[in-house]
């Protein structure tokens, strides 16, 4: 399918504006610590039907790229536009994109969301309720609120993770991000704006829950 | 009630200049993790009579922002001018203001103050004494000091919180700051610049008891 | 007693060039957060005979200062140039300068020297040894070496604290650096350079010691 | 054995070319607290028949160095030019290169890597496993990998001791790194760009591991 030749420059312009977002994200969480070595991946959809999304790259540095460390992939995960290489975790964005119609997904890899998701595996999710900071999550309006965020098992074989990230995100379709087990943290927004939102708010949350070792709080 | 036209140089004065410190400070403590998401509230009175407040807007990232993300308000929280929206957090800002004769009043989200509020909630505050950078606190003029930080349990309803925040500040009239559990801190000086002196004094003291386990410190 | 031309001109001298290594370091040390609030000193001789010691002044952000945030000392921390208020601890420069024959006295605040400070007063000091890091102390050739580093019980009383540092310093005059409980580091060097070196080292290893839980070490 | 003309403009591309990225990394590192005092060593082969390696010079501080702070040496460890002092160290970066066919070799000091290798010295290493970072190491396909490293004990004699790294990266060939118990981290790779990026990877771990206490995992 086609893309019309107003939608290709939407598309271009989508490309430009939500890709530098991607870039300036991505060098503020590195220098943080939550992409090092090549982790990590942040997408956003720059056009909708036909789904196009911008992805960046597979095994780059996300603290040092520009717009060319991004490339541009269908809902199939087939290349349209750049010439890096599409990472294997593409499906998961793709699964997220179209199970929650988010506009934009960010994965990150911090040291307390690789712990805390390796240790509460066997639990399914971790529970996080009672702090002003979960209003910063879309549509919550309470600090009240219980956030739910499962954990799934790492696993390298895509097509099953995509699988299981669908049933478990149509299980819970309240959640604002999940985690992989000894892997990190995959949240969404509308906009790459407020999936960082999301990014920050989640890493915050799991930093607390981590140094106050809330285990009582951990049932569903 | 109007303001004179000397009186207007001088509000607008004031919201420039002490505006300008507060977009500063806080792309400071947004680095340093204590703003995260678009979390936080800072304000500084610009006219006493009639009080006018300049604040930070609210659903902003704090540290992103330039003056046009300030909003001026009066003693009841209406907006005066900018056009973003006030937070419903400067009910508390306005109760600390009054009851303190604060000039300049700063909230912030660190993670231990969000972990320690909520931890130590059920003693009412925690005592803090035997540092010397208590010292950075106005008007304290050695170690031996105990600063009293109270905790006081979090709510959406502001109307409430106002008056349990002035309770507590009319009991307490010789605290710095005060936390809300699972929020974070608040805290307020003559100037901006000495709320800010305050944040990094309490959030320096905050980290320092949590590391410790000062357990045993934790008696009034 | 008057300085003679050729000694104001090599004592300006000296106070630019290692006015300006203090500035710039108590710019990173206080990003670093290891002088928050307006605390910690930075000193350095800049005249042996009669000796003057430009100093950081009280009260300030050490983190914004330029040399005008300084003042030029004498022996008995009487002000010779400068309109900043001299620190009380001025005294206990001067103390380490002469004990030690330092050209360069510095003292942070970070949150691990405060807490062990605190924790371990009752041991009057920790000793650490077997990390490679500690070669980094002057004179320190192998990580085999134990250094010990006094704590010492705080207070206001200047000449006091100024007469035990001075006896704790005699009794150990191998150290590199000593602490004062529940306030913080000083060490000191040869130059401002060796100075910085040594805390960066030390603090390091007080990170290390904190994090390690190193209980069984602690033995002098 | 000398050089031929082409060699030498390669041999000096080469020096600019690595020189400058360690020089960079180093500065990052740095700022990190991965190279506090004059800790840690960088180094790069420019030239490998006959080998030649730029490395870092002895009792610099390596995040404010320039291309002046390096040396190049030659497999006996001797200066074939710059004017720094050459560590003593230089002999472990002329094992690993020699052992592993590694193109450039970086060695830190990180808070964790010190800890964590003086603890678990008894041991004779850790293990780590189940983590997707795991997959950030050359070779490395998934996070079901093993990845173990060695704990070597720490000496300053240099001549035993790469005899001793030399003979455990024969038994453990299949390694990314060893530590130094209470001395830190040796990793390397193809380039300077892998390097770094196993610094990364590795110290993630090492932080994962220390705050996780996953003391259960460590059985090789």
């Amino acid at each position: 399918m086609e893309l019309e030749d107003n939608e290709k420059k939407d598309s271009l312009k989508n490309f430009r504006s939500f890709g530098q977002q991607i870039v300036d994200t991505a060098s503020v969480f590195y220098r943080r610590g939550w992409l090092f070595g090549t982790s990590g991946n942040l997408s956003a959809v720059i056009n909708e039907t036909p789904l196009q999304i911008a992805i960046t790259g597979s095994g780059l540095n996300k603290g040092k790229i520009d717009l060319s460390g991004l490339i541009v992939i269908d809902v199939n995960g087939n290349v349209i536009s750049g010439n890096k290489k599409v990472s294997s975790e593409a499906d998961l964005h793709i699964a997220v994109i179209r199970e929650m119609h988010a506009g934009s997904v960010f994965h990150t890899h911090s040291v307390w969301s690789t712990m805390l998701s390796k240790r509460y595996l066997k639990d399914g999710g971790i529970l996080i309720r009672g702090y002003e900071m979960l209003k910063g999550l879309n549509n919550v309006g309470t600090h009240e609120h219980s956030e739910w965020i499962p954990i799934i098992e790492n696993s390298q074989d895509m097509k099953t993770l995509s699988a299981t990230v669908t049933s478990i995100l149509r299980q819970h379709p309240e959640v604002h991000g999940f985690m992989l087990s000894g892997h990190g943290l995959y949240t969404w927004g509308k906009t790459p704006e407020e999936a960082e939102r999301h990014v920050e708010v989640i890493e915050f949350l799991l930093e607390v829950y981590g140094r106050g070792n809330a285990g009582t709080d951990n049932i569903p």
